[in-house]
C-alpha cells in the first residue's frame, strides 16, 4: 500500500506542511498538491464542495506528492467510511467533545475487528494498491478536531482512545467556545490550545492545528504542533488579488472588498 | 440595461484593473469579483473551464461589482454568441491579425443591421435587464487581442474597423512571435507592443493588457495602458501558497514546485 | 451587512412572495429571482438538487435582488451550518414537532454564544459582506416547518423557543398527517392550519405557507399567513406546459401527461 | 431501430409539436418529454447547455415518449457527429442559407456512401438499439434553419438538396435579416416566411417553425406548418412565475421584471 | 403506476438479475440499464456517487427496461426519501441489525399513515406516473441488508416487520463480521448466510445477495436466492481490461495491476 | 518535463497496449489507466464527454502509470491546443486526408518558432513540471489518424511531414470509405491498412490502429503495428456485463441487449 507521508514525516520527526482545499476545483487542488504541501485537506465541512468535486480532487491530489486528507462535515460513520472509499488516507472529524465520540470516529476508520468500517474499497484500490485491505487499518489516520470547551475538558480520555493518530485544533470554534468571539483577545482560547498541546505531547499523540497564515503556521511549529496549515486556498486566493491589487494602485486607486478575514 | 463599468471608467478616464479566471469554479469566481477588480474575465482559451462552469463562473461574477467578459478559444462566430447570451459584457478574441479579422469579431459582437449576432439573448436578458436587445449593441465591446507579427503589423488597419472597443495584448505569444521565447529577452516584442500602444492612442482606441503580476501591471498603467491583468487566480494562488511555504521553512524546509511561471 | 429582505418587509408589514426550486439549475434559478418574488428557497428536502448545484444556484440568486432561503433535508446540524456557509439567508426545516428540536434548530443558525453554528463563513463572507460574522445571528433566520401532528400539538411550545424567526407549513404533508390523504377533503388539516396561525400571531411569530398556486397563495394571505410560495418551478413549467399544448391543440389533438399534481 | 415519432407523424399527416430545451437539467428536460410534445429539442446554440449536460438531457428524453432533436451552434460536421453519437434523431442547424451549406448538414448526418458521418455510433445504439447502424441513415433526420436573406432567396436550391428532411423557420433571426428589428412590424419577414413554406410545399419538404407561444403556435399550425415550437421551458417557466405573480398581487403588489420577451 | 419488474418477477418465480453501478456515469448506468438485468442498483454506500450523478444514472435507467433501485449510505429517512423522490423503487440499505431499525426502513418508504415517507414526489410523478402517490407504497420496495452478527441473531424479527419486501445480504461485511477477514476462509459466514436464508424461506420473504461475479451468482441461484447481483460494473470492467491486455500480452507482456478484487 | 512512456517504449522497440475512454467517468478513468495500459486516451471525438470531464480524467490518468492522450473532434486549433494545456501528451486527430492537414496538426501541438500553439501552459506545467515550455514540443506527440480514401492515397506524402510523431488508423471509417459497410468483408480496407503500414515502416513513422478487441490486437501487434487500443471502456463494460449474464443464465435465461457491436 502507498505510504502515508505524513505517517513517514512523524515517524522521523519533520514537521507536516498541510494545504487547505474549499474551493470545489480539481484543477486547483492539483496545484495546491504541487505547491510543497505534504498534505492537502479536502475541507467537507466549510468548503464549497459536494461529494462528486471531492472525488475529483482527491483523483487530482493522487497525481501530486502529496497524501490526502478529508475534514468531513461531521461524525457520521457512513459519510467517513465513503471519504476513505474514495482515497483519504485520513479523517479530520470535527467537533469531537468526549472518548466516545473519538472512539466512534477511529471506529469509522477501521476494519473489524478493530472498528465497523464496512466493505468496499473503491477508489482506495486504485489510491492506495492492490495491498489496500490488509494495510488500510494502519495507514488509515483518524484525527478528532479540538475545538470545543468539553473536548478541552476530555482531552486526556480523548488522547487515551486506542487509535488517535493525531489531534486537530480549530482555534477559531475554539475561539468562540472560550473567548465568545473570533475578532479580538483569545486569552482563553490559547491557554486551551497550550493545554491541550501539552497533554498531547505527554500522550505521545500528534499535533496539528489550522492557522491564519503561514506567519502563524511558523509561530504554531515553533510552539511545538506537528502539523501545521497556513490558512486554506481562497485564504490564499483572497490575500493574493488584494496584494496584486495594492501593488497597482499605490493603496489609492481602488478598496479591496473583503480580502481578509476568509480564513477560520 | 445594466451599464458596462470597462466603458464607464474608460470614459472618465479612469484605469480599469481586471481579474483573468483560468480556475473552473464558481466560488473563486465570485471571490475575484468582489476582490476589488472592475471586470473579471473568465478565460476559454488556455483556462480549464467548459461552458457549463463559464456559466456559473458568469453568474457568480454578477452578484459582485466586477463586469464580466470572455476570453473565447478562438474567432468562431456560434462560440462568441454563446459567450454573449450566457451574459459576457466583452469579448477578447485571441490571435487577430487583420482587419477581416477584425470585422467578423465585430459582426459576432452586434445585431443586424450592424453585424451578425444570432437573436436569442438568453441569460443576457437576466443580467442585462429587459432592454438588453436595444442597448447591447452599444454596451457589449469587441476587443481582439493583437499578437502576432502579422496582427502588429496590420495594427492600423485593425485599429480603423468600426466597432473596435479596445485592443487587448498577449505578451507572451508576442513574444514567442517576435523574439521566439517567453524566457530571455523580449526586446522586438516589447517594441511591437510599444508601437501598438502608440498606434492605439492616436487612433484613439483603448487599450489593455495581461500581466505577470501587480508590478507588471503596474508598469503598463504608468506606459499608458488603460486596462490590466496582473496575471490569472492560478498564479495568485500558486504565488500565495509559495509565499506561505517560505514562510513556514524559511527557505529550507521545503522547496515549492513550480510554484511560479504559471502566468501568460 | 447585506439586509435581508424578509426581515425588511416583515418589520414594514408588507407580504413576501416567495419562490421554490426544485430544478437543479443555475439559470432558472437566476431567472425565478428575478421574477419579482422577494425570496427564492432551494429545497433540499424535496428538490432534485445536489451540494454543488445548490452552491451554483445560490450564486445565482444572489445576482438577482430575491434573498436566498434554503430547506434543508432534516434537522441536522452539520447540514444547516453548509447551507448557511453557502450564503443562505434563512433555513426552512421539515418536520419539526417538539420545542426541543426548534432549539436544535435555532442553535445550528447561530454562532456561540447564541447556538452551535461552527466558525467558517466561506461564501457568506462573500454575500453578506465584511461583517458577516458580526450580524449573521441577527440577519439567518430560523424557520421550522409545521407538519407533523406532535408540531401542531405542541406549537405553542414551538413558538416560545427563542430564537424562531417565523414558522412555515406544508399542508401536504399537514393533510397526510390530519386527514391521512392528499387527494380529497382535508378538513382537520385545514383547522390545524389555521389554528397554527393563530397561535403564531398571538405569539407574534411571522407565518409562511407553502401553497398550489397563485390563487391559493393569494387566499393564504388574505387569511393572514406573511410568506406564500405560489407551487415550486417544476410546477410551474409543467402548468405552463400543458396551458402551451392545450392552446395550440384545442383539448383534442393531445392530452398532456401528469401536467397536473407536481406541487407539493 | 426505435422509430423516430416525427416521421411517422409526418407520414400520417398528423402535426408535431415540440418542446424546446435552453435550461441546463435533465429533470426539466425529463417534464418536458413527458409533457404532451411528440418531439423535445436541446438548443445548443441560445441554451445555456455543455455537452455533459445536453446528454443528460438527451437521456432524460429517452425516458419519456418525445423523440429527441438537436439544435447544434453551427455547421460544423464533427459536433454534429457528437450530437447524433449522443442519440439526437435529428439535427436542426442555424443559419443555413445555401444548397452548399445544406448538403454538408445532410452529408454531417448520413454515413457513407450516402455522406460523411464518422463512425462510432455510441449512445445511438442504447437509444436506437442494436441496428442503429443499418437504419440510421433513414431515421436521422436533417433540418436546415432558414432564416437568412441569402437562405429565403435560395429556398428553391435548399429544398432540393437531397436529403433535406425539413426545413425550421427562425422567425426572430429571419425579423432582424428583413426588417432589421425583432420588437414592431415584421411585414417582410413575414412575407419572406410565407414564401418559404409555399414554396417547400411545392417541393413536398416538411416545416416546421419556432413560435412565440401556444397561441402563435396553433396560428402557425392553421398557416400550414407542420411542426410548432411553443417557446422554449425558460419563457415557459417565466410566463408561469409572472402570472403566479400577478394571481397573487393583483397587478398592484409586485411588479415582475422582465417576465416576458424571453423566447427567440 | 409503472410495475415493478421486481415484483412481477418474483410473483411469477422468475429470478433477477441485478446490475450494480459505483462509476458516477449516466452512460455506463445506461449501458448497464440495456444489458439485460432485470434491475439495476445505485450504489450511494460504496459507489463514487453524488446526488446529482444520481439522478443522471437513475433517468438513464429509466430509458431501459431495467427497474432502478438505490443503495443508501445509511438507514437515514430523510437521505432515503430523497432516493424515492429522485425515483428508485426500492431501497437497498447497509447494516440492518435490529427490527426496529427495519421498521425505521420501512417507514421511511410508506407515505402515511402507513409510514412516514414525507410528500413530494418530485421525480417520481415523471418515471412512475400521475397515480404515483397512490401505488407508491404498494410498488416500492424496503430492502434491508443483513451483514453484521446482530442482524443475522435477530433476523427472524427483522423477517416479522411488516413490509419488508426483500432481504439482501452483503457477503463481505458478513465475512469480515464472522470470520474477520475477506480474503481466506469464510465458513462462518456461510453458515450465517445459508441460515438466513433458510429462515427467509420459511418466512416467505424474498431475498437477494451481492456476488463476486457471474459463476458466484449462478451458485447463489442454485442456493436459493431470488436476486442475484453479479460484481459491479467497476468490476466488470476491471476485470475486461484485464482480458484483453492478456489477450494481447499472452500473460508475459505486461502485469495488470489491481485487475481483481474491486469487487465487495 | 515527465517523460512520455509511449515514446520511451518506441525507442526500446516494445509494443505500446492503449485505453480508450468513452464515458465520461474520472473514476474509471484511473482505474484504466492502472489496468496495464501504457497510455490512455481520452475521446472527445465519439466518447460522451464534455471538456469538463475530459479535465478531471486527464487528472486521473495522471495519478496512474499510463500517459494520457487526447483523441480531438476534429482538426482545429483552439480545440487542440487546450487538449495539449489541460495535459494531455499527444493528440489523435480524427479524418486527416492530406500533408496540409497535417502539417496544420503539426503546428498546433508545437510552440514557436515550430508551430503555431499558443503559450498558456495552463495544467500542462502541474502535470509535465516547471520545465514543461522547455521541453514541450519534444514530448508532445502529433498523431494524424489514416482513415480516408484520399488519406490512404496520400499517405506518402502525410509521412513525409516533418513532426508526424505516429500515425493512427481507425479501422471502421476505413472500411466505410473503402468497402462502403462496416459490417462484413473489408478487403479493399485491409488492403488499405496494409498499404499505409507499410508505407509508414518505409518511413520510420511509428503506427497504431483501434481495435475490435483483445484477439484483434494481438493481431495487429503482429502485423507490425506500435500501438493497438483492444477497444473502448464502453465495449469491455458491455462485454463484461453480458459475460456474467450469460455465466449465470446459461444461454437460456436471458438474452442481452446489443451488448456486442459497441466498438468502433
Amino acid at each position: 500500500m502507498r505510504p502515508n507521508q505524513i505517517q513517514t514525516r512523524l515517524r522521523a520527526g519533520q514537521p507536516i506542511l498541510n494545504g487547505w482545499l474549499s474551493i470545489a476545483s480539481s484543477y486547483s487542488a492539483e496545484a495546491m498538491g504541487h505547491a510543497g504541501f505534504h498534505a492537502v485537506t479536502v475541507d467537507m465541512q466549510h468548503g464549497m464542495i459536494g461529494f462528486n468535486d471531492a472525488l475529483h480532487m482527491l483523483q487530482a491530489i493522487s497525481a501530486t506528492p502529496a497524501t490526502p486528507l478529508m475534514r468531513v462535515s461531521k461524525l457520521d460513520g457512513p459519510e467517513i467510511m465513503r471519504a476513505l472509499d474514495a482515497g483519504s488516507y485520513g479523517i479530520i472529524c470535527p467537533m469531537i467533545s468526549t472518548a466516545e465520540e473519538t472512539a466512534a470516529l477511529v471506529s469509522a476508520c477501521r476494519y473489524p475487528p478493530k472498528g465497523s468500517r464496512s466493505f468496499g474499497p473503491s477508489r482506495g484500490l486504485l489510491y492506495g494498491g492492490a495491498d489496500y485491505v490488509e494495510h488500510a487499518n494502519d495507514t488509515i489516520m483518524a484525527i478528532p478536531m479540538i475545538e470545543t470547551v468539553e473536548g478541552v475538558e476530555n482531552i486526556d480520555a480523548i488522547l487515551a482512545v486506542d487509535g488517535v493518530d493525531m489531534i486537530y485544533i480549530g482555534p477559531n470554534d475554539t475561539a468562540l467556545a472560550f473567548d465568545g468571539q473570533v475578532v479580538g483577545a483569545r486569552t482563553r482560547a490559547e491557554a486551551a490550545i497550550a493545554h491541550v498541546l501539552a497533554r498531547a505531547r505527554v500522550a505521545g499523540v500528534a499535533t496539528g492545528i489550522f492557522c491564519a497564515d503561514g506567519a502563524d503556521a511558523r509561530r504554531r511549529l515553533d510552539q511545538g504542533f506537528d502539523l501545521v496549515t497556513p490558512g486554506n486556498d481562497m485564504g490564499l486566493l483572497k490575500t493574493a488579488a488584494a496584494q496584486a491589487i495594492a501593488q497597482i494602485s499605490g493603496d489609492t486607486l481602488v478598496q479591496p472588498l473583503g480580502a481578509a478575514g476568509s480564513g477560520y
